[in-house]
């Protein structure tokens, strides 16, 4: 499969999962820029906002916007977000199967996330999984009350 | 009016208008990181991720979408476009309305892009705010059909 993210979703390739549901998967980044860096990928292959439908973007945004609250929940003490498309190539798009970035920022880390676009790696990316989930739990409790 | 978005949506502060609807404007950034940067604000006040509806989210990004289409076809000859949020000051949100940013890239505009980022300003504000309401007006249509 020549697709890394539909190899995901087809579970042929390994990801650690921060959500599901019928449409969309969201996963840790491989290479984040923050702790917690997550990507929401519709499960239908579509390449960038040429070809995506609008009700798919709007679940992906929806459910990002869902992980940002939990970022700010989360024991990773997030302060803020970074949500971001990247529509081609010409704008830093490097798979091309669409995804929307949910980047965690925490007050004062303008010099670490500059590092981080550099380095991008979490030493601890089981954990992190852990707290973006149990935090998103908190999050889709609060919603349905 | 403290809010400079909630005085543009009420007509008291000027911006170049790129759309409109009953529950969202679109304008040119003023201080543009490309040709063509445009931002999508709803009219009713919030803050940030943390507060505003979901359906306002999806509203905003599903014009943001028709943006970024209208930024490939128009005259800026977009090839590609960055589509972000940024929920927080700690994600550098500096105006405390919540805005969709639509940035309008070219391949190989890596070095005018970081300029763009520094020196923030487009010499013919009014042609660029010309060239995407005409591209729109395309992309509509073609929605219709």
């Amino acid at each position: 499969m020549s697709c890394v993210f539909c190899a995901i979703v087809a579970g042929e390739a390994p990801a650690i999962t921060i959500f599901e549901d019928d449409d969309c998967l969201a996963i840790l980044d491989i290479r984040p820029f923050t702790r917690g860096h997550t990507l929401v990928i519709p499960k239908v292959h579509t390449v960038d906002l040429t070809d995506t439908p609008v009700e798919t973007l709007g679940r992906m945004t929806a459910i990002g916007q869902r992980i940002a609250k939990a970022a700010r929940l989360s024991g990773l003490h997030a302060d803020g977000n970074n949500i971001a498309i990247n529509d081609g190539k010409a704008a830093f798009q490097t798979v091309f199967h669409i995804h929307l970035h949910v980047v965690p920022r925490r007050d004062g880390d303008k010099l670490s996330f500059a590092k981080g676009m550099l380095v991008r790696r979490d030493g601890d990316r089981e954990e992190t999984g852990r707290l973006l989930r149990e935090a998103l739990a908190h999050v889709d409790a609060a919603e349905k009350d």
